[in-house]
């Protein structure tokens, strides 16, 4: 396990900040007491300003930070953690070097999470370069992983939909409760979840007031890590029938995930385990029975809301999670995987409520 | 079958005419090239112009008709044909006057939409007062009962969601290529599916950039319709899962729909299939394989855009289905029913298309 | 003045029909009565099916239309009117073979709008090529050049901010009723105004939930045709203050405008002016007194609706117009000028109710 | 000046704390560092959980906290201050008993904001009945008040209008290079603005993709209040006329402000002297000369941002000013107003950076 900071402020840097999860990590940093940020890199806009690209950092500790380029890799002496914000296939480049140098890595981007080399080409149309990586890396779910993340150098911070299926699916599964075979994963998610830019489709007027499932049919890249995690959980092969949607909001994921029951259950006793499984997990909030989430209840945080419904017509359970896509789904879980790791608290810098409404 | 109309223009009239539903068949039949429009009624109104209510129908052959009251419902001599647009239990109480009088009735609620009356108490909370009307209405979702409609003088017009749900799994039913025991129906609906007025809850500052689940697991009103006429098609009993959404948008429906295939079958032959279902059916278009539909290209209009995939990896074929809730959900397919009841062509007054972006 | 079309049917052409001009050029046209859409083009889709890009059209009349090279300008024989729907620039070039050919057409950018050849490297920072088209041009707002439009071959048609402008200010300023010098425009606009594509900023995470001015204090490249006509209303030259602001909507322009009083005038009278100056005028509509109008009202229509209200603590006169920018604002004012210049009733086709909710 | 606590830490309340104001008030004290929660009234709601009302709140240290009823005020022992939150006209009967028990007061709504007991039967319809508290009250806009708030046991929070309005003109007022007579102010709002529940109007499919203003031509509640503090910075009557539109967007005001400027001045110097006027104020923020503010910069927070822009053609002077009508608009600045009193840092608890995007 890696030495802890000598004063208990630890100084970070972000690859990537000026992407939407690159930004919401810098928000989430700015405020965090233990952090110093030091180094933000950028390709798109290399020696401005961070608030002259996001207006919203004006006046803040983090506004007048000149951004780096992120080609010249060079985080000053003395960074303790790097967080990788940059399009797959890019951490695998800069991992081994950023560990060399004695800093850890949390990476945001898919890199590290397959544990499976063989599973890229099939997915991401690419071949691992750094297998023995792969396998050091934690897969950064603290709910599931927390003593790996603890003692790890690299950490492979979740996707947004893995995060919130995972989280609805693992009491389930791993207490042998439900049928892993004929999983069907409805979910849907806000438009920031494709990344800043993006082709004219991703503009507000043909996006907005507009409804449409995309990657379907197996073909989504997340697919692979949910199939892996959940394996883990049941201790055999799953396969899942995932389907993701575009909702005309700016950030939210709900997944709605339906299971046959292997055992008859209410929806009492459903409530009653979710919450044993989850004690002491301060992120996670199981709701009471007859009651279902939204996602603007865990906008801009770091909570998930789990509500779970026995429908007994149908002989099965549906369970409904919600997060925040750039928040649990992402920079927040990746600040919570920082917290574990050099020993804070795990909700320092993270307690906000959302906004509401 | 009831007598044609002398000149090939009729007279009609809407039961309610200030709610979303009323409207919206207002709008329709105000540029209805074979229609008067000579009687609206609304409680909350009665006594305006529709133009005070409705800016929107300034300047309009119907802006300064003035609102009836709907309970004193008094058609004027020469109506044939009433839209009623009243909320659940009270067609029931107003259709056999109507019907007396010689006048058609097409009613947009659900009091004649179940054929057992048993129903009603189960899911309506209230016993049905005209079992005879209930047998003789017909089911008005015309690509599957044009004959019935074109002779009765009451269709129940179908409910919104059993209409995207319906249309998408007619062809796998009626051929008996899906496993009617396993479908799951995951649906989304724009806000309008609620109503005009309504609880805070329907407020915009809540329902903006939020999306939940709601009437889950067995519980929703539309349940019964669905598997009546999915029991039809498929000549045996039929239990769905269905669970429905609502997404921050005005207008729109997708329905996600999950069935287990019978036989081997690809995406192609699947295409091909529907497209010979619904050959002549001008309403139904099938997408390209490969092709999702969205709900903004039906917005407005009387549309059901659907599109197929089947899911090799899960062993289930994917069926999505879109409509305007108000449209093809509603008005619309409420003014195809008039069409055909009266021999007018089926599209008279139903082709324009939807305002895009 | 032109001959009239033999058979009382037309045949058009859209060059530039994949933009959101172009399309809801399309989406009017396709219905229009008098009207065969013979002629589409696309830059970046030439050689594809209309319903491939937009699949809004499909079913319909043009969605089987194939796209031509708007680069290889070729119309078919016969077409009588072509609509220019290219970004501004480009109707200069095209126009003069067009017109030798004998086809008439309507310009939807800025390239024909400003009668001062002067202006164009002012505000458009290019020289006009064609100055003797420009002295030719009709200037499109029927409700105030409708005989200058009947007999043109080439109409440059209005920008939507000039259309809502001119609309609200044309009375009080024909009338000497309002200082000219003093005029304040405050507009907003949806964000289709900008057109398709364009930069992530149009993006639908950082539009949505977001609202600012843009190119302000005398920047905007309409103030020089709202200055050239409100001159020729007022007799003198005027100077306006014009700020447009971007809402998160998709379509829809309101002007709230501010005028100092020239002679004492109650609200009660500016309506029964406003009233007289319009009447016969179908597509616009001046509220009563003490109501003000809404962008919805007029959503997907050529409708305007104007509001008056005096300011008696201010001094001032305020009027609120509302139009859609792509409707009344562009392709809807265009298939009006269509209409006139072709004879048939200027409400031909345009006849629709905004869709509501 | 009241004493300060002992421990640095305060106790205190919210009454309305399930109105919007409320629950973001709630939501900047529940993680405020000197900050004891231990009362929260409701009138709807009491007897209930907060998170039963706001599942957002679940898992926080607010989310079990009993809602107690709003017409038994009854504070608990030790209470320092109270936040005021209810409809108007009630803060005035429940603060002298507040105010007698030594508990400071902090009101948001109009109770006691109007200086002159005269201004209340003309623009509320009801008579002030504590004159003596109207005089004794400061008005808490912090850049503009400090030294009074300081001292106050009373303190009258701004409304969201005004705060914009005046944080926009008060160094050009107070310097005198604007000409007070001629101001115009079109100001625009989100839909969070007119608060919870209200009348159908306020319901999604109404309000999403529409634009209207509302309660124009001087007959808007917040005029007085602007009129009442320009004028203070004047040093002579102010009249101004005031346009406030409805924005389909659930937070942020923008006030677009027009005046007549005095002296010559270029933007480049209006914004040196809005900089040294603004000078060590932390939450204001005067952008570079050239960029404009939008009001998703501010979203959530206790931020103003202002932009300012000569208009030569026009001889104007254009300040754009953007707040969160909940946060520095209401909340937020309460919360601002409550650290001054308290001798806390001006920015505790109000640091965070708005969820972007």
């Amino acid at each position: 396990m890696p030495e802890a900071p000598e004063k208990g402020v630890i100084n970070v840097g972000v690859l990537g900040a000026t992407g939407y999860t690159g930004i919401e990590l810098v928000r989430l940093l700015a405020i965090h007491p233990k952090v110093n940020v030091v180094y933000l890199t950028s390709d798109s806009y290399a020696g401005k300003e961070l608030s002259e690209v996001y207006p919203s950092t004006l006046g803040s500790s983090v506004g007048d930070v000149v951004l780096s380029p992120t080609e010249e890799l060079d985080p000053p002496q003395g960074v303790d953690v790097l967080f990788c914000a940059l399009p797959p296939g890019l951490a695998m480049k800069v991992a081994p070097g950023i560990l060399e140098k004695g800093i850890r890595l949390i990476d945001l981007s898919a890199d590290f999470r397959l544990k499976s080399p063989a599973e890229y080409p099939k997915w991401y149309k690419w071949s691992h370069e750094e297998p023995d990586l792969l396998s050091e890396a934690a897969y950064g779910l603290p709910e599931l992983h927390r003593d790996e993340i603890a003692a790890a150098r690299l950490v492979a911070n979740p996707g947004c939909y893995p995060t919130a299926v995972l989280l609805g699916l693992a009491p389930l599964l791993s207490e042998g409760l439900a049928n892993g075979d004929s999983l069907i994963i409805d979910a849907k998610s806000g438009i920031s979840g494709a990344g800043r830019g993006g082709p004219q489709e991703q503009g507000y007027s043909e996006l907005n007031e507009n409804l449409k499932a995309y990657n379907v049919a197996g073909t989504h890249r997340h697919i692979p890590e949910i199939e892996q995690e959940l394996a883990w959980l049941a201790g055999r092969p799953i396969r899942i029938c995932f389907t993701p949607h575009l909702v005309p909001m700016t950030r939210g994921i709900l997944a709605t995930i339906y299971a046959h029951l292997l055992e008859q259950l209410s929806t009492e006793e459903a409530v009653k385990l979710y919450r044993q499984f989850y004690a002491g997990k301060r992120f996670i909030q199981i709701l009471n029975s007859g009651t279902l989430p939204e996602t603007k209840s865990v906008w801009g945080t770091n909570n998930c809301h789990v509500g779970i419904k026995v429908d007994y017509r149908a002989g099965r359970v549906l369970v409904f999670s919600v997060i925040d896509n750039l928040g649990k789904g992402a920079a927040g879980q990746a600040v919570q995987n920082m917290n574990i790791m050099f020993g804070f608290d795990e909700t320092t810098g993270l307690k906000c409520l959302p906004v509401f409404p």
